[in-house]
């Protein structure tokens, strides 16, 4: 018997990928470094089902059918450089190798050109879901070799997350071009989770919401605009309670927040590419400043703010806030899709907009009904230049607006720092205007270093003595 | 004759540094890949000076005393290769190789390392002050080779800015040192420009100053705390006026701000190292948000905001402004400064911070007095954890944070973009902050991904199961 897919790399995510693919009905052939793992899961949790244990590449690649397709779920980096390098003797001309891994999009474009010319036909694939999402239908976004994904297509779309408009998978584009979707994705997923966090403090800190208090305020924005995965997690964690003190468990965890390099890489990518995206690398920077712990300690002692008493109405203020997450949550998608725009011209890629959004529809951690409205914007207008000139985001914006303002200038009162917020507004207020006073910016560049400028009123390059005509 | 330096390279900034060399009574050969560019400059400014031409590298390198010190001014990037891999033919153990671009600070420690192994001593500098500081007194920030910097020494504190305090030019640290402390500084400039920028937005739309009015507040800030270059040519440009339409030159310039890339390279590099740096990343966002002015143009008939007519005290407004712009700058500098401190541990560079801050006290484009404030503080106390912190600087934040907070307020609503005063504040604020929002992140992480997180009451590694727990 021949098997339909060799998975490298038992992890979690590999497991749990490799139980849904069986669950489909597909046969699996499993191989993990460490052979123990490969034993352990056999007689474990794949008793009984269609997945056999290799304990070698060798073992594995013979299992398969032809072409073979091969998905590795190893640590991104050198490892997957490594496991080609020892796989690639057991492949033949027109395999399918897949890496699901978190891989940067710039390793996925060498390896899919570096294997291209071995005959080897590469897919980097964007996997999104957490370990749930990997069990029961991930976000899938696969990149790389057209035709090679069109073989492979049944089994991935069968695994995907289904949602009304189909499955959450769909080819994104060559080479590189799944694994920077998924970068992006992560990337926004950084944004939303800092928004949230902003919302937690001043729900808590300004207007006074305890752990129940807040349960109950996510509940009630899980069932509106704001309806999506992490509100509705951020709803759950307010109700787990500590063990060992009795109190909220969410109290109890310490404010130093982790992350794994993908938002960090969105940001330098947007950076090298031009593209604004305030919203996700203050995001990022939230959780840089997050882990300096010992410092803000110390700092706090030190630097005095003014105290955070709040004397206004208490409802409309929780309302306000609602209306500052949302309206921030369209600024920071809106900077991930125009850093997509700039990414799909600069590397050829084609990106289809709307389809990105249905990806990301069900499945994925930024899953929400929010992005059935993005998919209808880029189906409207694929060239659209910004989420925000989009009719209904562009209406969202001004009927938010006053409250959006209302709570950044709150929160500078009171010394809550927001810097997604913060930054949105400035996004938003900046992507509006017409003029901006960069031609000062210009006329200094050009004082100090000759640099040159342009004109309002005729096409050049022109120079000033500045000295001189003073 | 033997000369005592070899510059290669004849645009302005070399020629300027050539010239510099000369008038302190060096003897320099210069050179340069279009050769005529080497007889015009000779028949030309150099005519009657200590001056030679040669038109080859091996004449070049022939006319030099032993060791041969050879000056690279040419473009950053492949030609600084080019260059080295040319002349290395040309040079014995022992001679030393100076690189005075704006070298990506990588290169420099490659190189560093490469030509270490060839017998060559290299030197990456930086080098500030544009053209006329080029001329007259650059800033250099000498990394690499510490032995070959003292043979070179004489001559390039000869020609650097002298301030009280000596000249503006030391020894910064081991390899790309020298060329990182030049990028930070190209950094920071990028925060103080658009700083400025937005002060003269708010002085422009919301208090309705005319370019006169500009000129004379500039003026004003120069006498006082604010007393720097950038503040200088601020004021002078608002006084040239446009020959063809009479109007102030600075409106006839197009709002589209260009970069070359140190201001991106010192925000991918803060986030490498997981330092926050939101006010330079925000200066650095704000020049690419102008450069799509088009789309501006079209969002601006979209996207609505509030009418930016203000009521208050104008006067007072100008004041909150003055201490909006400090109080931001001291931000930005503390980003800065941070971020030399995370390299300085990474890439063990032990350097000196009161140095540095004096390395830029002249010559440089962010010269300032407030630097002797700098110089002070690290002085005072070299493991000074954050600039904010020093007694005089965190005295600044509090008299100041009043006005500031009223300045970003009134940007809010108003609607006028701040985004570097906005993070600049966003970043004091959370700095200042014991608790930070993030306990809720990492119970989002250890929700979705298992990430497991830390608690506030005792040590370990903790992961909890959400769903059932709730």
């Amino acid at each position: 018997m021949k098997y339909d897919i060799g998975l490298i790399g038992l992890a979690v995510m590999g497991e749990n990928l490799a139980l849904n693919m069986e669950s489909k009905g597909f046969t699996v052939a499993v191989y993990n470094r460490t052979t123990a793992k490969v034993d352990e899961f056999i007689n474990g949790k794949a008793s009984g089902k269609a997945f056999a244990g290799a304990h070698s590449l060798a073992d594995l690649t013979a299992m398969l059918k032809s072409p073979r397709v091969v998905m590795l779920m190893v640590k991104a980096g050198k490892p997957v450089d490594d496991m080609i390098e020892s796989i690639l003797p057991h492949l033949a001309d027109g395999d399918i190798l897949i890496d699901g891994g978190n891989s940067f999009f710039e390793d996925t474009r060498r390896r899919t050109m570096e294997l291209a010319a071995k005959g080897i036909r590469y897919i980097g694939m964007g996997v999104s879901g957490g370990e749930e999402g990997a069990l029961k239908g991930p976000s899938l976004m696969p990149g790389g070799d057209k035709v090679a994904y069109e073989t492979v297509a049944p089994l991935f779309t069968a695994i995907a997350a289904q949602v009304a408009d189909g499955p959450c998978c769909s080819y994104v584009g060559p080479d590189g071009a799944g694994h920077y979707v998924k970068m992006v994705h992560n990337g926004i997923e950084y944004g939303d989770m800092q928004l949230i966090c902003e919302a937690y403090a001043l729900l808590s800190e300004v207007v006074g919401l305890s752990a129940k208090d807040l349960h109950t305020v996510f509940a009630e924005w899980n069932q509106g605009e704001l309806d999506s995965y992490l509100i509705e997690i951020t709803r759950d964690i307010f109700a787990v309670m500590d063990e060992t003190t009795g109190r909220p468990l969410v109290e109890m965890i310490l404010d130093k927040a982790e992350q794994k390099g993908t938002g960090k890489w969105t940001s330098q990518s947007a950076l090298d590419l031009g593209v604004p995206t305030p919203t996700i690398t203050e995001a990022v920077f939230a959780r840089c400043m997050s882990a300096y712990k010992d410092e803000r300690v110390n700092a706090a002692a030190i630097l005095k703010g003014p105290k955070t008493s709040y004397n206004g109405d208490k409802q409309a203020f929780i309302k306000a806030i609602h209306d500052a997450l949302y309206a921030s949550k369209i600024c920071s998608y809106a900077q991930g899709f125009a850093l997509l725009r700039a990414a799909s011209q600069t590397y050829n890629w084609n990106l289809n907009f709307g389809d990105m959004a249905l990806l990301w529809r069900g499945g994925c951690i930024i899953r929400a009904r929010f992005l059935e409205r993005i998919k209808d914007a880029y189906r409207n207008d694929q060239n659209l230049a910004n989420l925000m000139l989009d009719p209904f985001f562009a209406s969202v914006l001004e009927r938010t607006q006053a409250n959006w303002r209302q709570v950044v200038m709150t929160a500078k009162q009171l010394g809550v720092p927001t810097p997604a917020f913060s930054s949105s507004l400035d996004y938003f207020d900046s992507y509006r205007r017409a003029v901006l006073p960069a031609n000062l910016l210009q006329a200094q560049r050009d004082y100090f270093g000759a640099h040159t400028y342009e004109r309002v009123d005729r096409q050049g390059k022109f120079h000033t003595d500045w000295i001189s005509g003073r």
